[in-house]
Parts: C-alpha cells; sequence; structure tokens
C-alpha cells in the first residue's frame, strides 16, 4: 500500500486506534519540547503525575518567552524549570540559547520521529521531516510521562512545489500564498504535505519557515520530506547519525491538492490583522513605515540573517525607522559574530535583541500609537504588538530589510542584487552547546526551586450531572488565545500564577468579564467560529477554570484549545443550528441537564427557561475524551487510568 | 594665581557671582544632554519657553533608557524627542546608538567645555577634562535656552592617585576605594579633581568609570586632567581637533586631599545596599552568585568589554549564572562584532543584550527572589534591579568576568592571566554616525509630533504668603530619587506622564502617600539626611508637585534634587536643630506663616498649634532662589525675567 509521509510516521507511532480519517488515534511520542510561558503549568502538572524520570526519547525545555526579566518572576521560573528538568531527565536550555523551534531544528530534531510541544509553533519540526504538533502543555506532560498523544486522524492535504522561487522571493512567500488561498481556518484537521520538484530548492530552515507558518491555517502540522538536504543540514549539524529518509510513496492518496508555481510568486505581505489578509508587494508599496521587526521562530536562521546583513551591508536604516533585529538562537548569532555578518547589521544601524521570542510575542518593541511595523514573524493579530491601534504587516527577511533602508514598503524583486542573496549554505555550523544543561543521573539529589510567584494550578472535580449557569460572555468568529487569555509583556511573567491571570482573562473582549464570572460563580462562555485559534496555551482553558466556567459553546473550535478545554474539563459545546448562536444573549440562564448521559451521547441541550428556548449542541468529541470530561479533566483521568 | 583644573573652566565660563566656595555662581553651558527618560519633560519646558533654536554649542538627545518598548508609550516617546529635537537644533541619538555618556565621551564630549545632562552620571564627561554636571531636566532646558547654570561654587577635592593598579585590579575599584573613605554624603557641595603621575596609567574610559560613579559620592561633578591620553584618545575618535590640554597649576589649593596608592588596592564591592558599602573582595570570595551583569554608563566601554571577552574566551558561563553584557554604545557593539570580541562573549554562553543602560535602571534582568547579583554598574540601592529582596554587588568587570566562570563571588587578581587583560588601546575607533540624526536646517518644517501618552508638565503658581498644611509622610536618612519616584520597569515608560505617575510617589515608603496627599489637597513632607540622593530625576519634584506638595522639611539635601524642588516651587528647608526631626509625626497640622518675607530672610517658623511646638528651619537658598521660589518656579522666573 502507498503512503504519504504523513500516514508513514503515524503508522510507526500509532498506539490507538487506526488511520481513518476523521477517527482519534494515539500516537507515541519520541520527543517533546517545552518553552518558559507555557512550561512552568506543564512541569507542575507533570509533577503531579509522579512519574520520576521522563520516558520520552528527548525531552526539552526552553526558555525564550520571559526573557525581559523586569520582576523576579521569570528568573523565579526560569530556575524552577532548570531544576524539575534536572531532576526529571529533561534536557534544558538556558536563556540565551535561543527559540525552541530554531534550536530544536538545530540540535534536537530526527526525522521520522513525532514532536510534541507546548508551543503552537511545534510544526517548525516539519521542515525537518518530523511529524511536530503543537499541544496544551498538559498533553506534553503527559507525553512525558510516556502516555499517547490523541488526534483526529486528519485528512492531508498535497502542496505541490513547482519550479524555483525568484531572486527576492523567499519561502516566507510560500506560506503566504497557502494562507491567502487557504485561509486561517483551512488547515483545521488536517495536515500539509509538501512535495514535488520544488521541495528540492528548499534548505531545511527554509522549510520550516513553512511548516512553522503552517500553524496560521490551524493545520494539526506541516511535514516536508526528509531527503539529501536534509542530510546535508544535519551533517552540517555534526548529527549525520539521526538522519533517516522519508518520502511519500508515488501512489499515496491525498484528500486535497493544492499546486503552487514558485516561478510565479512574487513578495507578498499578510496585512493587518489576520495572517490569511494577504496581499502582493506590488500592492502596498509605498507605505510609510515606522518599525522594522526581524527574527521570530518563523525567521531567524543564518540564512534568513545573512541575507539582511547582506541587504544592509553598507546602507543605512532609513532615519525614521527602528529596525530590530532577533537572531533565533545562539549558534546563529555566534555564527554572525564570527563571520562578519553581525557587524554589517549592527553598522548599517540595526538594533540587536537578544536570541528569543521577543517583539513577536509583545514581549517589547511595541510599535508607536497607530504606527505600521513591518515584520518577519508569523501572527499580526490585533494588539499583539502590544500597541492596540499599529498596524503590524508580516513579510519575508529580504522585504523587511529593503524596506528597512527606504523607509517604505519595497519590493524586494526588483531592488535585490543576487550578490546580496548569494549566500553560502555552512557545511559545518559552529556546535557548542554550553548553554544547554544535561539531565543529572541521579535525580533524588537534586532539589526543585520554587519561587513565591509560582502558584499550583487550579484543580478540577468530575462532571456534575446538571449544569444552571449564566452565560457571561459572547463573542465572535476567530477570538484568538491572545483574546481569552492576553499575553502582553504585563502578563507574560505571570504564566506560573493562574489567579492573577485570570483577572485578566477575556479582558480584550469585555474588561468585566473576570468580575461577572466571580459575581456569578462561573458560567458559560458563548462563541463564533473558530473560537481559540492561535497559541496553544493552556492559560485560555486554566484561567476560565479558575473563574468556574463550565463549558463554551461555539459555531467551531481551533484544535488545540478545545483539547485544552476538555483536559480541564470544560465541556466544548458546538452549536447544531448556527443560527441558534443569535438567540443566546448575554446573562442568560442556562440549564443543561443529564450532563453525563448528554455527553456520553455527544448531544447536549442548552435550555433557556426566560425565553423559553431549547437549543441543541453537540459534544464532539471521543471516547477518550468522553471519559476525561467525567473525570473532570486530563489529569484526574490519568490518575484512574 | 594658581588654579585647579575646576577653577580653570569655572573661570572660563563664569557669567553670574565669584568663585568663593560657598556661593552661587552662574557659569555659560556649552553642551547639553539628554535621556529620554528625563528628556521628554525637558523638551516639554524648553518648547514651553519658545525659544526657536538651541543656543548652545552643542546639544544632543539620547535614547538609552526606554528601550524595552512594551507598550507603545517609549516609541511614542522617541519619535517626540527626535521630531522636537529635529526642530529645534539638537542631535538626536537613536535608540540602539548607546548609553548617553558613552557615547558623549566618544563623539561629542570636548575638553574643557561644561556640560550639562538631565542624568545624575553626566559627571562621566570629567573622563575628557570636561566640567561635567547633572541637573534636572528643567535646567538642562534654560541652558538650551541660552540660561547659565547655578552651582554652588565647591570645595575642591583633591585626589592624588599613586603608581599604578595591579592586574585584576579596576579603575572601578579605584572609585569604590574613594567611596568607602568618604560615603556617599562625601561629595556633597565637591568636585574630586584626580591628579597625580597614577593619573597616566589611565584610559579615558578607565578615567570616565571613575567620574561617572563619582556621582555616588553626592559630589557636583568630577574630573581629570586634559593630556596626552585624552588627546591620544580623540585622536582616535578621529577629533583631534577637539583637543585642549588642562592640568591643575603646580601650586593650585584644594579644599581636601585624598591619597591613593593604586598598588596597594585589590579588588572590591560594593555591598548591598549603597555604593559606599564597600568591602575587599576577598572578604566575600564563594558567595554564590545568581546573575551577573555586565555595562552601564560606567563599564560597557570598548576596553571593559574586551578584557571580559578575554576572561571568557574559550571558557563557559558557570551552570547556575545568567550573565547579561549590555555594550555602551553601537561602536563599542560593532567593534567587538568585528574583532572577534563579541563571538567570545556569546560563545561562553553570555546574553547579548541592546546598547542601552537596560537592567542598570531596572529595564529588565530582574534578579531571581533573594538572588544574588553581581553587576558592574554603579548603584546598588535595594530594589532598584526590580527585586526588592535581591542582594545586588558593584564590581569591576574584571570581577564580573571571572565570577561568571566560577559561580562564585571570584577574585581577579588571583585568578586572571596577564594575556587577558593585555588589551590594545584601539589607535582608530570605528566611526559610523549613523544612528544620530543632524537637526534640520529649516525647522519650521518640522513637525513636532505628540503621542497620547504625553502629558503637559503640572504647572506652578506664585509663592503664597501662608502654608497651613498636614504631614503626608515622614521618611529616614538617605531617601533617594527611586523612593520618591519609582522608576522600575512598569513605571519607566511613563516619564512624560506626571498624572499617571505621581500615583506611585513615595510608595515605596508608603503606599497611602498618593491617596493621603489627595484626600489632604497636598501638605508637606519631612526627611532625614541626603533627601532626594541618586538619580537627577526632575519627576521626584513633578510628582510631588502634581500631589500638592508645599514644601520638604529634612536634616539635609541632595544637590540635584533640592534644585530641582526649587525650579517646581517646593520650599526645601533644613531643620535648624537637628532633634526638632523626632518632634514632627505624620499627619501633624503645620501651619508656616510670613512665607515670603521668610524665604527672603532664609528662614522660617513650622507652627504645630496642636502640640504647642515651633520649629525653625533654614531655607538655605540664594538670591536668585529666592525669586524663583517667589515666582512660583523657574518657568514662571524666566517668563518674569
Amino acid at each position: 500500500m502507498a503512503y504519504t509521509i504523513t500516514e508513514k510516521i503515524i503508522k510507526n507511532h500509532l498506539v490507538v486506534g487506526e488511520m481513518t480519517r476523521g477517527d482519534e488515534i494515539g500516537i507515541r511520542i519520541d520527543q517533546t519540547l517545552t518553552q518558559d510561558s507555557t512550561g512552568t503549568m506543564a512541569y507542575l502538572q507533570f509533577e503531579a503525575m509522579e512519574v520520576p524520570r521522563v520516558k520520552t526519547k528527548r525531552s526539552v525545555a526552553y526558555i525564550d518567552h520571559n526573557m525581559l526579566q523586569t520582576g523576579p518572576e521569570n528568573m523565579d521560573d526560569h530556575i524552577y524549570i532548570q531544576t524539575v528538568a534536572k531532576k526529571h531527565g529533561v534536557y534544558y536550555s538556558k536563556p540565551g540559547n535561543g527559540i525552541c523551534h530554531q534550536v530544536n531544528i538545530e540540535r534536537f530534531g530526527v526525522p521520522g520521529q513525532t514532536l510534541l510541544g507546548s508551543d503552537s509553533h511545534t510544526p517548525t519540526g516539519g521542515g525537518l521531516g518530523m511529524l511536530a504538533i503543537g499541544a496544551g502543555g498538559l498533553d506534553v506532560a503527559v507525553a512525558m510521562a510516556g502516555g499517547e498523544y490523541y488526534i483526529t486522524m486528519p485528512e492531508i492535504v498535497k502542496v505541490d512545489l513547482r519550479g524555483k522561487l525568484k531572486p527576492g522571493v523567499a519561502s516566507k512567500d510560500i506560506i503566504l500564498e497557502v494562507l491567502k488561498r487557504c485561509t486561517v481556518k483551512g488547515g483545521i484537521n488536517r495536515v500539509f504535505e509538501y512535495v514535488g520538484e520544488g521541495v528540492k530548492n528548499l534548505t531545511v530552515p527554509e522549510r520550516a519557515t513553512i511548516t512553522n507558518m503552517g500553524a496560521e491555517l490551524g493545520a494539526t502540522t506541516s511535514v516536508f520530506p526528509s531527503d539529501e538536504i536534509t542530510l546535508e543540514f544535519l551533517k552540517s549539524q555534526g548529527r549525520e547519525e539521526d538522519f533517516k529518509a522519508i518520502s511519500a510513496d508515488a501512489e499515496a492518496k491525498y484528500d486535497m491538492e493544492i499546486v503552487i508555481d514558485l516561478d510565479k510568486l512574487g513578495a507578498m505581505a499578510a496585512c493587518p490583522h489576520s495572517p490569511d489578509n494577504v496581499k502582493v508587494i506590488k500592492e502596498l508599496e509605498g507605505t510609510k513605515v515606522d518599525q522594522i521587526a526581524i527574527g521570530s521562530c518563523t525567521n531567524s536562521s543564518y540564512l534568513d540573517l545573512m541575507k539582511v546583513a547582506n541587504i544592509l551591508e553598507g546602507k543605512t536604516v532609513a532615519e525614521n525607522v527602528s529596525l530590530v533585529i532577533s537572531p533565533g538562537s545562539k549558534q546563529v548569532l555566534n555564527m554572525l559574530a564570527e563571520n562578519g555578518g553581525l557587524a554589517k547589521l549592527i553598522d548599517s544601524g540595526a538594533r540587536i535583541l537578544e536570541c528569543g521570542c521577543g517583539p513577536c510575542i509583545g514581549m517589547g518593541q511595541s510599535p508607536n500609537t497607530r504606527g505600521v511595523s513591518l515584520r518577519t514573524f508569523n501572527r499580526n493579530f490585533k494588539g499583539r504588538s502590544g500597541t492596540i491601534d499599529a498596524d503590524v504587516y508580516i513579510v519575508s527577511p529580504e522585504t523587511a530589510a529593503v524596506s528597512a533602508i527606504t523607509g517604505k514598503i519595497t519590493d524586494p524583486v526588483s531592488s535585490i542584487t543576487a550578490k546580496a542573496l548569494d549566500i553560502e549554505v555552512p557545511a559545518e555550523f559552529k556546535i557548542n552547546d554550553n548553554l544547554i544543561v544535561a539531565p543529572a543521573m541521579e535525580c533524588e539529589k537534586v532539589e526543585v526551586v520554587k519561587g513565591p510567584n509560582i502558584k499550583p494550578f487550579p484543580k478540577t472535580s468530575v462532571l456534575k450531572d446538571k449544569i444552571e449557569k449564566n452565560v457571561l460572555i459572547k463573542v465572535e468568529d476567530n477570538i484568538t488565545t491572545d483574546h481569552i487569555m492576553p499575553s502582553n509583556a504585563k502578563l507574560l511573567p505571570y504564566r506560573s500564577n493562574i489567579p492573577y491571570l485570570s483577572d485578566y482573562c477575556l479582558t480584550p473582549c469585555d474588561p468585566d468579564f473576570p468580575q461577572r464570572a466571580k459575581d456569578n460563580q462561573g458560567g458559560l462562555i458563548v462563541a463564533g467560529h473558530n473560537y481559540g485559534q492561535g497559541s496553544s496555551r493552556e492559560h485560555a482553558a486554566l484561567a476560565p477554570l479558575y473563574l468556574g466556567i463550565k463549558g463554551v459553546a461555539a459555531k467551531s473550535f481551533a484544535r488545540i484549545h478545545k483539547n485544552n478545554l476538555i483536559n480541564n474539563g470544560i465541556l466544548p459545546m458546538i452549536f447544531v443550528n448556527e443560527e441558534d448562536y443569535d438567540k443566546i444573549e448575554l446573562m442568560d440562564n442556562i440549564t443543561i441537564e443529564n450532563v453525563i448521559k448528554g455527553v456520553e451521547r455527544k448531544e447536549l441541550t442548552l435550555k433557556d427557561a426566560a425565553k423559553g428556548i431549547e437549543i441543541p449542541v453537540k459534544v464532539d468529541v471521543t471516547d477518550r475524551q468522553i471519559e476525561i470530561l467525567k473525570n473532570g479533566g486530563l489529569i484526574n483521568y490519568m490518575k484512574v487510568k
């Protein structure tokens, strides 16, 4: 039988279920990664499972989010993660070592393996031929404890890349083209598999840019073949032995097919305020720019920054532009510091930030009021930059660099010299893993240090058979986890402190929501389509849990968030008739009876006695998830199991 | 007649008064500098004076404080400063170009000239033979408008440096020795003049480290001769034509003399929580360290960082230590990026921060709870790091670097190789001023852009003849401007917004102070010795002004803060009998009658009718300051004048 890459990897890791589209399957996880903002909670949950040492082939804890450290909370969290990692068999990547996805590609990723990460951009690993999936921290904790990870067996989309990109057009433009065609909802329960001759013209970091930003499609993940280019990359990282070739069988069947002629692509931008609001740069040329930010897990590789360095060489950043660059890893930064690339960047007037997520997650470098910011990042949700009325455009490093010189959105295709783009792929990357701390051999000797800001995660209880609660908020389509649990520079340092964070839950939609939830002893949320898109953060379920939210009724859910709700014992309910959404109003009193039976039947009824209406909802969950919900969340379920 | 360096420069700039110790003198200001956190207010005040173009030889506006940019406020401020500077004849140093004092030494400082800066570490320029003084923003605004700057003609302290430092002992240790001997109050109304053969063994940046941290003595300023070493430095910066030799006459008379045998000095540290709590490193050796921070305007020069790079070359930062390095300027960073020094730092595991003040002013890199942080900075006031219970030690870059490797406080003298310290002073520094924007030729064409966070400064009114107010707070000795107007990462972005800031005024001493001030429609402050030491920030006067504070009765005042109070129409009153301090209690109702006559006589009486006591206070001000107080502050006075 003929298999796709996705099917081959799943087949090799299948523990529960069968590879039938739409069925739930459980897969064995080889590697896990956490970053610090989701990691503290994941390790608290892991500790609660009382497993002495992780059971994965490789688990790595990264620090890349909370690196500004404007109070003791961040360094306290770093020390907690460092000590808990050391005790339980997890490698620890110190702050300064780089962004989890970039470092994982460089130092740990293995083609054909599965990677589960508590960050929505974990699919970056797909650039290396891994099946790399983003999940909530609790799912990652379960995987570290040896548990399988459950997904809906996805549809598989063939993205057939043909030809070669023109000079000045980047792999970023490929994923922008996919986003333009498929939208931020187009990837739900799908894996995007990149094949075709065009793949051969893309380096591993270029592939990783595409799989990284595949997250914006809402896809389960994206994956490239592991081929001779993958081998060369692993060789250059001193990891030839990790190589394994993987490609789709010639006769493999796909559920959907997209063809992209690379030769025909131009430079593009995702315009405010969504990654799928894509236009060609030509349409935007001349727009005055205030700030340009290069970096993030999408575009901070050695090749990305060397291109930028070559474009900026001998030039000066425009007078009215602030250009900031955050390298993806210590390896990247160190190589640029050795080969003169960094000197070119500095010479041109670029500001060099730390190796970390930085401005991409709103940790610093917020644009001016009503400012225009060009960023090589992956998300441009409104307000994510820290400036609510800023216009953020997502572009390639090439577009960012040429625009930095002119101070206006500028097409790189017509303005870059071939010389600037002629970067040699290093035969050997600089390898110095001295910011990676290996786990202890003698676990029991390691003391786990918990600072005062690290609070226990909220506990759940078994599912009650009757729910009578008020609707505490009604929100529209495409509510992101940035809306549900804002992640700005003031809040991100409190990711270990759910009681504190919950006071900000859903406040971008309604500032009174947290207090209303407290006044009503919890309640229900009503939402439109694609509720919970964006970041994987479990805090978007933990904060509602802390506030007593029992269920969310929506037109549809984003995959990771729905799992996070279930894992935390909150009912995800989907309107059978979408128009019923319009019938519910804020503070309606809703009764749900026979909840347990209903969940088992995957059908519930929301009764509004005052209005005299009944609204049918589906509980679109698997048998396993029914048990999780009945037990009041995954940790309880794991204990029972 | 024989003159000291100080006297020579003052004599050349004397506009008002005579050089009699203790008398007020007015001096002409050649250069001004502002940084962004004090600068926005200074330029608002300058605009209020309606002078179209600055009248100094050189005025420069730097951005070095608010560079984390965790909201739109910072970049809005940058744009305001950039546009107002361009309009009014001020050079603008973009964010990323470096710390004001470092860049000023490199690119603008001129021996023999006067420099007034709205930052307390402006005396850094004394390393180049400038009379460089820190002042409030309003004083700087007046100087930009062509007004003279007033100081008390200082006593002059001769610091006779003999011999040569041992390898591993740094100029930082010289100033720590001075601080140990003289304390943080030892410099009030004094200039420290460094002379002797030992001076010849110190480069300009090393001299600047000493004059910079002379601010911690409370000194008016500190100054070195301008000699052949100064000439070499200016040559290496392409500024030979700016050189002018200045030295003290052989027969010059000093008010006080200190002799330091450099050969006998060891490495030292200022221990928590004061820069004068100095111990030798030997006493502290072995103390476990959590964080090490290298940089700040005190120790971020090319030579400083090259030493660190050489010490760290081929080594690894200790597992439990986070080492952060913030270079002083783009020039420094660029040169290190070109010569491999930066690569050595990165290779060892150092985290490279932006060129700016950064952690020194609590903008990021706060240590862990109860953490130990070794810093090459100039201040270790409790809580300034952003972590209230952290222990911060002030050390040299050499001590910091060797301790980064061991993870414990380590004596550099016994652990550094001669090779590591053998740094060649560059014959030519890299000169690229492309982050400095020249002012416009046609001012009227420049539009000044003010973001929504930039609020007008509070207005004052003429002095009232009767004050009846409650004592709203009573504080102890050595209250710093960090206590009066906290300057943490959450507040520093609001330096253009006094109404917002005032809600935090004096809250480290008493969280209820701002509300109490509002409830009482203003009132009085009672304080111990050295009230208002530390940073020059005028906000420590502007916030009390906004809250209706009419006067501060203290045992003594720090120089800059006292001037800031006067400039903003707040009465600085000194207890005639120090023991009267003990008689006043919180919320005592105090009446001061015949205020205007009293200020003219420089004597007032605080009457507490309820207690039946009268407390005499001095108003230790000059005739000019009497007029300023009567007019209700400097801006009103300037208008009248």
